[in-house]
């Protein structure tokens, strides 16, 4: 296979987290990590998969990020918030450390948080609600970002891309999930149009000026839109309070200004809120998993999609054949592992 | 003033509520009923105001709803689920029987849920976030309704026009506050422009056939479609699945197979979450409330507006004037009076 080779979901897990603890990541921090980005390769969700790697480095060079940090759970009074301080470090691990009793507190109460604060975040939501959801248990899960994005009917950077993730889940097979940004695009997106040559769609952005623009540069230097007018900018406006104000961490306006930068993680809060389907359906009639079903039946004999089913297409093709990785990327690998970190 | 009159709230209340005893409502129901529907004249939100009361009748009349309905708390287990039986009434005095339980489980788990069960349904969320909200608690509303809206890349109603709501309180003034529908414009709003001999917008809604129309009446006869494309289809989704099937209550399309029309008020079931701000913030720096001002501040300061300011404007007015009612208005609320009750 001159071009590449199909690595297995471990094989590329125990190199990504090679790379990861040879640049002063602790195994905390690495392990989550590397589960994390190959999870988005596995998925062929490639913006969330080891082209973050770098961003990560980047971000842990800077310092913005601590490499060596340790999630604390803090968890003493019973009640339906369960919060773990991410020290400083990402969120992942700090989310897996949560998780157990977030999931014990939801079937205990029919319903609990989680609050993650102090962490940096990098990954995709998609693969925290799908955590929870392998518990028998719904999932929301919301942060800010950093500001990009102008609230509707305004022309500033304010609000960020701020995702929404939901989770429900489904017997026997992937759970229903849906994870996307509030802006009209991703950032990401307007790059690759950038690198493209190519002119955004209307209604993506605008310029630093405030007027609408569709030329990429002058998006950039300017502000993105939520999508959906104003309910979109609404729900966005949303997530800044839940995920950041009520939690006690940043909103998006402030993690910018305190990283000074948007080439790297954005340090903030995140919170998941976990319900139990069996609890909130209690004494009343009907299976609430099996009449999810039908739902689910009915949209795709219509001929309409349910989110993620390309993700976990992929998902099914790497169980089978591995992930592809082409030469390109096995080299960016070497390179990582190659590269002298930077010792502090 | 010869072409109407300002009446106070308490005095449009007692009116309303006459109207709805005189036509079989107990008290609990009329009570609970005449309350939202003068909040909605009050604060000029007309298509929630006293024009919704023939479609409470009419439903009524059909036996759709149970106007002697007594609603019941279900509250013996000390978890974070809060639930009131409507006994097949409107969900209103419902939620107004559940809003200590649910205000008081917040306050002392951080995070609690009322589940609304077996009630008929007509009025906006923003009542009922906004009473939480006055409680010092964040909240989230969110209901089914009847199948009127195509999932995105579907053809066939199937999902409701699905409200969701919000609510943040501040300290000294109105809550932030948003409550819209899920699909991209409200049913009310194709009619009007039926009646206007108006062309809708494009990417309102699908004709009967599955393809993009214009035209108000083939629309009407076919689908509306979500807000936001794919993303606000897929809070659609959410909304089916925990207003709906988690709370062991009808999707939209289990709902209008029972009513059998979209001319009447839709039964099925509501979820509110109440946070605690106070909760999720202990032990982290800054207030909260504070904070959220001054995210408030950045929204307004670029000049674009918080959402349902229209409305506390209009509440101011009618706070200092009363509430204005044409002549035609102040007839149909002496006809509706007058009119013979159905007696069963």
């Amino acid at each position: 296979m001159p071009d590449g080779a199909n690595l297995s979901t471990e094989q590329l897990r125990s190199r990504v987290e090679a790379i990861l603890s040879r640049h002063g990541l602790n195994a905390t921090q690495a392990g989550a990590l590397a589960g994390v980005i190959v999870a988005g390769e596995r998925d062929a969700c490639k913006s969330h998969g080891i082209y973050r790697i770098e961003g990560v480095l980047r971000t842990v060079r800077a310092r913005k990020v601590d490499p060596q940090a340790v999630p604390v759970l803090e968890d003493a009074d019973g009640s339906a918030i369960v919060r773990v301080n991410a020290g400083g470090g990402f969120a992942n691990p700090a989310f897996d450390l949560g998780l157990p009793a977030l999931v014990e507190r939801a079937h205990s109460l029919g319903l609990a948080a989680l609050v993650i604060n102090d962490c940096t975040h990098f990954s995709a939501l998609w693969p925290e609600v799908e955590a929870v959801a392998a518990h028998g248990l719904a999932a929301i899960a919301l942060c800010p970002s950093y500001a990009s994005v102008a609230p509707a009917g305004g022309t500033d950077p304010l609000l960020g891309t701020n995702p929404f993730a939901f989770s429900w889940p489904r017997p026997g097979g992937e759970p229903y999930v849906f994870d996307f940004a509030t802006s009209v695009a991703a950032r990401g997106e307007i790059e690759l149009k950038r690198r493209a040559g190519e002119p955004l769609p209307e209604g993506w952005a605008l310029d630093a000026a405030g007027r609408p623009t569709t030329d990429p540069d002058a998006a950039l230097a300017g502000a993105m839109l939520p999508f959906g007018g104003h309910k979109g900018s609404a729900i966005s406006t949303m997530i800044e309070l839940l995920g950041g104000v009520m939690i006690g961490d940043l909103t998006s306006l402030e993690s910018l200004r305190r990283l000074g930068t948007t080439t790297m993680a954005p340090m903030h809060g995140e919170l998941v809120l976990a319900f139990s389907p069996e609890r909130f359906s209690a004494g009343r009639n009907g299976d609430p998993f099996e009449r999810a079903e039908r739902l689910f039946e009915a949209i795709l004999g219509q001929g309409a999609r349910l989110p993620s089913q390309r993700r976990f297409a992929a998902r099914a093709r790497a169980a089978e054949a591995g992930i592809a990785l082409t030469k390109a990327e096995l080299r960016q690998l070497d390179d990582l592992m190659a590269e002298a970190p930077n010792r502090s």
